[in-house]
């Protein structure tokens, strides 16, 4: 069922990174992606793909990881993803990529769960530096960054507090705690 | 399977109007996008229901549908959404609501293809008509709708052809194409 797999599919930043994530998985990642709905149909969003580990090592230091948790800078190695899926925005199909990239990393999250994957979407990325390393040609802005692989790290969901505080949280365990709304305080009535 | 959800969930704009979608089951959807990712969990986005066909007749003609099909105005009486989510952002919570409504709009949609309904992503509204109609506070900005139903169409999905051409179009016997590009096409090497 839907439920179970948005219920399973929790942000992880932490892997097991020596447990490889294959080309073919990402392609058929995309490939879900490519059928997805996209404003006017006009499908202006690409993919880069990596799952080596020279590539891996090119791309991780230019993203930002988990702003709350400020005494954690991200995962170390052996934790690092295994894997990432680029989203680039073609500038000369549109300048406006709407809501597409939301709609694609949702899909390709919820499929890497089904496959027993786990994610993170990082849209906090040193862009300029990324496009140097990658050699992104000029028409294609980057949009976001899917980290994925094998998760090394419990996620729990939790409901907010009478404080309203969402922001997520890590234990002494470790667990990753995030909280969030309340059916009631999100629907609306006039 | 995640990919036979994908596949049959298509951008529907005909229904069966007097088959209605109980207002438990737009709660249940909410519910789904209620445990999706947002950025920095900060979770601004608010969710409107109609189900009532009072409500809905409000809704309606706030709404464009199919700009490619330049002599179809949207669908009859009789073919129009069985209900409604209206997809608001609280810009109290922030000013910047990212890729979540994309997030949440696939989500609703892939969880309501489940259902057997079927619905399409309305981003082009009427949003001062809609605000004065329907009272919404100022605080919520107006994103996205999600037009639900059963679906009363048929919608096939092709590969997009020599000319690149990606319009979705109708045949003589009212069936909707979407060309979507090919895998090869929109996966990057550089």
């Amino acid at each position: 069922m839907l439920a179970d797999l948005v219920r399973k599919n929790r942000s992880y930043r932490r892997f097991y990174q020596d447990q490889a994530v294959s080309e073919d998985t990402l392609r058929e990642l995309v490939d879900l992606a490519r059928l997805t709905p996209s404003g006017r149909n006009v499908q202006p969003l690409r993919y880069m793909l990596s799952w080596t580990p020279e590539m891996n090592a090119q791309i991780f230091p230019t993203l930002a990881w988990a702003g709350y948790l400020t005494d954690w800078q991200g995962p170390e190695p052996g934790e690092q993803p295994a894997a990432y899926i680029i989203i680039l925005g073609d500038k000369t199909v549109t300048p406006n990529f709407g809501v597409d990239p939301g709609i694609t990393a949702q899909t390709i999250l919820l499929g890497a769960t089904e496959k027993g994957l786990g994610g993170c979407i990082v849209a906090t990325v040193q862009r300029v530096r990324m496009t140097e390393l990658l050699k992104i040609p000029e028409r294609y802005e980057i949009l976001l960054v899917l980290a994925l692989g094998v998760p090394k790290e419990e996620v729990v969901v939790e409901t907010v507090g009478e404080s309203g505080d969402i922001k997520y949280w890590r234990d002494e365990a470790h667990v990753h705690h995030v909280p969030k709304r309340k059916l009631e305080d999100i629907i609306l009535k006039f």
